[in-house]
């Protein structure tokens, strides 16, 4: 057998430039203000050990068997409380990620339009790609999602990241937020409310959630991914309990059920009170290298690249001048030491390639002013070549 | 909005049979032999409070952070030194039942054709439905696939449980693996060997895997649901390596990956020789059930109900006189007080009406032989009714 035959959708599922980037970041001497991940330092590493052995200690073989594929009862309790809703509306997901997934497949048939933020998530655009989704782009200031610039005709879905957007950081205000759901509820339209990053806030906490405001209407994506660890993929998915139910059989067919032992161990770090520690505490660490890198970009950067300051969350986003092109620069910043996420990898058109997304949680103290430093080099070269 | 506008695939999700049988079999007073659950008290639970300790202690955050799709490096290394194959050939997946559903998603385009056997393994279709599959059944006897029954033209696909088959308990002969690998290797028909069983002997090893004899057109699906516990979640796929990497492609859009937690725990248990240990004690344990199980059938059921003796595996399949009707039969012997499962939930066409699944293993002893009486009392008057 010489080559093998896959189905159609394969296709639409091979991202080679995210793959590459990936791993051009990952030599040697580079300090990548690229990654999407967590402070690995904000762990609770003691917690979980000591919540591993109450859960088999109370759960015992009822933390190990097959279990139901809505989720654990405690977990789906203590998620309904902590988000005001009925558990009945709480399906516990692997991660964000797959309740991504499960929407895609629960609602998209190919060629479906899915409305999506200019730029928006890339992991959505992978889950939905499969499906054979086609996207709208709305257009997005540094408040995020622009309302006016919403279209006239209903696409089937409305994917929105409103509190701390990956990859932009910013928060969408209460105004925004208002007229977004009245949007989708003139149009009929589903929202999708992604918010992995909400409970991240420095300052003061984001304006209430779009599924609070129309829960009849929307889905709202959950993770603990962010706050606890992402290494437990224990995340969930709000919706109204006929929507669960559909996303439930879904589930069953792709995995049965979210690891039981997983979801017994973070309703006992619940209970220990560490999800909220660990929300202060990560609040803490990403406030501080958010100010210490806000406070090197300032001091660095050359005049023309912009950014809004994020007020939570984990990323900042660069907008350089038209005619600069963040992925062909990639290769370069590399060799110079210093890695990056390019714009167009967050465009479902594959454009604003005058951008690119930095982190600010996940690299260590020590580094971070050389790796602003490097990249200012980098852009300023950029930039001199255009003039 | 009055009701959502599902993709049309969910159509082919909903499974009103198997969701109202599980209902009916829950009643009070009930003795389940329908489950396909180990049994609860084979799980090592000390083993796996103290694997968890060793697992955080040894890797702090890395068994918390976000890890490659393909699976934490030393557990790939462990499957593939158990399997004889290199950890290139081998995907962690959330369970055996993500494998599946990772093939469907990379292989099945709408209306291709997957060859099943008769039975089957309903959790496949599940998996396949949601892709559009056709099936093509193969027949079977007491000792699975009858390869002379394979079709001339070539599906896509051709799905074997070989070991132990789930619903039959069937043992595939070496001369029939060989048949069915030549007939896979002619026809150019990729072959997916679903293994849950292989290790649950009572005697001798299983000949042979199929993957073994054509690794570079077989993918092979395991799993530690059932010898070590379905609540982690942890099985795996063996393939080529270029067929790994579409389905690492295709898992990475689906959950980022697996549990790492899980992942890290599990290459402990691996390391502390509980593996081992627990294949030995589930075998004990099912051997003697077994053995039980079969003595209060050969005492109890009626004229005309015959079965082969399983020799490994977790259950034993019944089949009646031509005319009873299983499924029709199923509500009546709930309410005599027992449970099986109806043959028609294990066959792609919703045939074999004149069989049923009883398990051995998660039903307690000294509760055993009062369901089989009760289950040979429903059969009898059945049979009556017939005459």
């Amino acid at each position: 057998m010489d080559f093998y035959k896959y189905a159609k959708r394969t296709a639409r599922m091979e991202n080679p430039i995210i793959r590459q980037l990936l791993r051009l970041g990952q030599r040697q001497g580079v300090i990548s203000l690229a990654g999407g991940i967590p402070a690995a330092e904000t762990f609770p590493i003691e917690e979980i050990a000591e919540a591993s052995a109450r859960a088999l200690g109370r759960w015992g073989s009822r933390a190990l068997q097959y279990s139901p594929t809505e989720g654990l009862a405690p977990l789906r309790e203590y998620i309904a409380s902590r988000k005001g809703v009925e558990p009945e509306q709480v399906l516990v997901t692997s991660g964000s990620q797959q309740g991504l997934d499960l929407i895609g497949r629960v609602f998209l048939d190919e060629g479906d339009e899915v409305l999506v933020e200019s730029p928006t998530y890339m992991g959505a655009l992978q889950a939905w790609n499969v499906y054979g989704a086609r996207y709208l782009e709305a257009a997005t200031d540094g408040q995020g999602l622009l309302p006016e610039g919403l279209p006239r005709e209903a696409p089937k879905l409305a994917y929105v990241l409103p509190s701390f957007q990956n990859p932009t950081g910013s928060l969408l205000p209460e105004e925004r937020r208002r007229a977004v759901v009245a949007w989708a509820a003139a149009k009929g339209v589903l929202l999708v409310e992604d918010d992995p990053y909400g409970h991240l806030y420095f300052k003061d906490a984001p304006p209430a959630s779009l599924q609070s405001r129309r829960p009849e209407g929307a889905l709202y994506l959950g993770t603990f991914s962010k706050i606890v660890a992402p290494g437990l993929r224990m995340g969930y998915v709000i919706a109204p309990p006929q929507i669960i139910n559909r996303l439930a059989q879904a589930k069953q067919a792709a995995d049965l059920h979210s690891q039981a032992y997983g979801q017994a161990v973070l309703a006992e770090l619940a209970e220990m009170g560490v999800i909220a520690s660990q929300e202060k505490r990560t609040r803490d660490l990403y406030r501080a290298r958010a100010q210490k890198m806000l406070g090197y970009l300032n001091d660095h950067m050359p005049e023309g690249v912009r950014w809004v300051e994020p007020q939570g969350g984990m990323f900042v986003w660069l907008t350089l001048p038209p005619g600069v092109d963040t992925l062909a620069l990639f290769e370069h910043a590399v060799e110079r030491g210093v890695a990056y996420v390019p714009g167009p990898v967050f465009s479902a058109s594959g454009g604003l390639a005058n951008s690119l997304r930095l982190t600010f949680v996940s690299v260590s103290e020590d580094v971070m002013e050389e790796g602003v430093q490097r990249l200012a080099e980098v852009l300023k070269e950029a930039l001199a070549t255009l003039s």
